[in-house]
């Protein structure tokens, strides 16, 4: 029997912006949307609300800003359930950028935020709660934090903010399914008001079976891509997630057309997915940026070279 | 603390000689085993030991038979503690091509085994004991197998065999980790004599994550193959069980070394991975073989036509 309460968030756009400066064209956005809606997906995430006086609109493209009215363009006459979502980082996000939620196309808005930024997090929260938004908190490298330091933020989360979900976020590809289920336990635990999400990177091909874990524990919001497209090793992938979820609203077929129209065309332009690099940073639970530089050199296939490199920063 | 019991079976070359009709040359087979040899792999298994009446030379390059002396070719004048294990299938094997070990570089036999098959296989198995092997039986397609007649199968092997490890294994790439759980702990209960391995497919990209689960539960015989080379989807990718095991002995390095010169060249080649097709007919605990024939046509990418087909045959 199904689980009515789980949810999945597409974060395609927002996170396969990670590797092309958030440049998608408006016809790969409105297509992804479109396939989107067709299979009841439950949230679709365009881009960052990043301010405009910390980027520049001539380096980024326009889903690192998500302005209401370049995602109305997407949206508009296309039937569907699919809600938006757009994420702010802390430090990063211009809170008078952001309308009551009454005069924009937006409906969630997560917050990315490591544990020591957790107090930064609980006032974006709540003030974007507060202008009508539903909300989430995305603890972010949870492999790295201190165990006391995400209990004391998980009871901050828990009673100083309106946040509805709060998210484990595996930046760095490097947890199995033991840790998730501690993870998944603890936040249960101390977040007895709040939902539970899991967002899993796929660095070592755990990507998808860390997101079933989070499942078995009672984790209800679950992020995906399509074709697990995302920065370095990419995501837990979309058609997987839809293809082991037993309700029957969701329909696998309009992400396996956008799969071979759109996303496989794409893999042959950009890079994502089980690479060797990325496995070997998620091996040593570290952030991916010196295998996604080593992929960018002539060296890029040289593994042992790069496995001792990593090696030997991880023991400094 | 690492479990000593663990051993590690890389089947690179077996499970990948059925995408290339067992026609690795002996230079890339040495490579494969030196490699393995420095990375202290505890067995590699080198192909299948079938029947030349059945089986013509002409078609099938010489891993599918595997001869003493074409082993021995392999693995003359490399220091090396790796066990140099060989699979059969029930009924394709003539038992008077198998000479007592005392006469052989083979130190392991496999039996791959249908449930339905398994007095044949206890026979087998009973006889490559009798002539000094180790042995194995490889259930396959156990996502197929009815629970009464899996049953029955485990107990004919912990009482009227001489085996020594009864592997799992998910043929078809269809299960999650809780189904390998349940089985891992069935395998346990009857086997009290025996080990439990695990071969896992990697059709929905749970290879991996399906061969730590049977490690938690206490299994301690794991196939993997070097960048998870195998038919379709392929298997458990060796570098990231190496990655995992915490036993000193193991060295990643030679791995890594190995796939840069040999395994990313070849992927260019022949084919295998992840791959729409092959999480579909996973999803559906189908034989992979629909989609290995869809990959050699030029609707190769229409994966929508696809699921619809196999989703027709499913509800016959």
């Amino acid at each position: 029997m199904f689980r009515e309460k789980i949810k999945v968030l597409d974060c395609t756009i927002r996170d396969g912006g990670l590797i092309n400066n958030h440049d998608f064209d408006d016809r790969f956005v409105r297509a992804t949307y479109k396939a989107l809606s067709e299979a009841s997906v439950d949230y679709m995430e365009i881009g960052y609300k990043n301010s405009k006086k910390l980027f520049s609109e001539k380096e980024f493209g326009k889903w690192k800003f998500c302005d209401d009215d370049e995602i109305r363009k997407i949206i508009d006459g296309i039937e569907s359930k699919t809600k938006i979502s757009v994420m702010v980082d802390v430090g990063r996000v211009d809170v008078d950028d952001v309308v009551p939620k009454s005069e924009s196309p937006v409906d969630m808005i997560r917050v990315a935020s490591y544990v020591k930024e957790i107090d930064k997090a609980i006032f974006l929260v709540n003030h974007f709660a507060d202008k009508g938004y539903e909300t989430t908190v995305n603890i972010m490298a949870i492999s790295r934090a201190l165990d006391n330091e995400t209990n004391e933020a998980l009871h901050q989360l828990e009673e100083e903010s309106k946040v509805q979900v709060v998210y484990i976020v595996d930046s760095f590809g490097a947890l199995y399914q033991e840790t998730i289920e501690f993870l998944v336990k603890k936040f249960k635990s101390i977040l007895k008001t709040k939902e539970v999400g899991m967002h899993a990177h796929n660095n070592q091909q755990l990507g998808f079976s860390n997101t079933i874990e989070a499942i078995i524990h009672n984790a209800n919001f679950m992020d995906a891509t399509v074709y697990g497209i995302g920065r370095g090793a990419g995501n837990c992938p979309l058609e997987l997630l839809i293809g082991f979820l037993k309700n029957p609203k969701f329909d696998i077929r309009p992400i396996l057309d956008l799969i071979s129209k759109e996303f496989v065309p794409l893999r042959d332009k950009i890079e994502w997915g089980y690479l060797i690099p990325y496995a070997i940073t998620g091996m040593f639970n570290e952030h991916p940026r010196s295998a996604i530089a080593l992929r960018q050199t002539d060296k890029k296939e040289n593994y042992r070279e790069f496995y001792d490199k990593v090696a030997a920063v991880d023991n400094v």
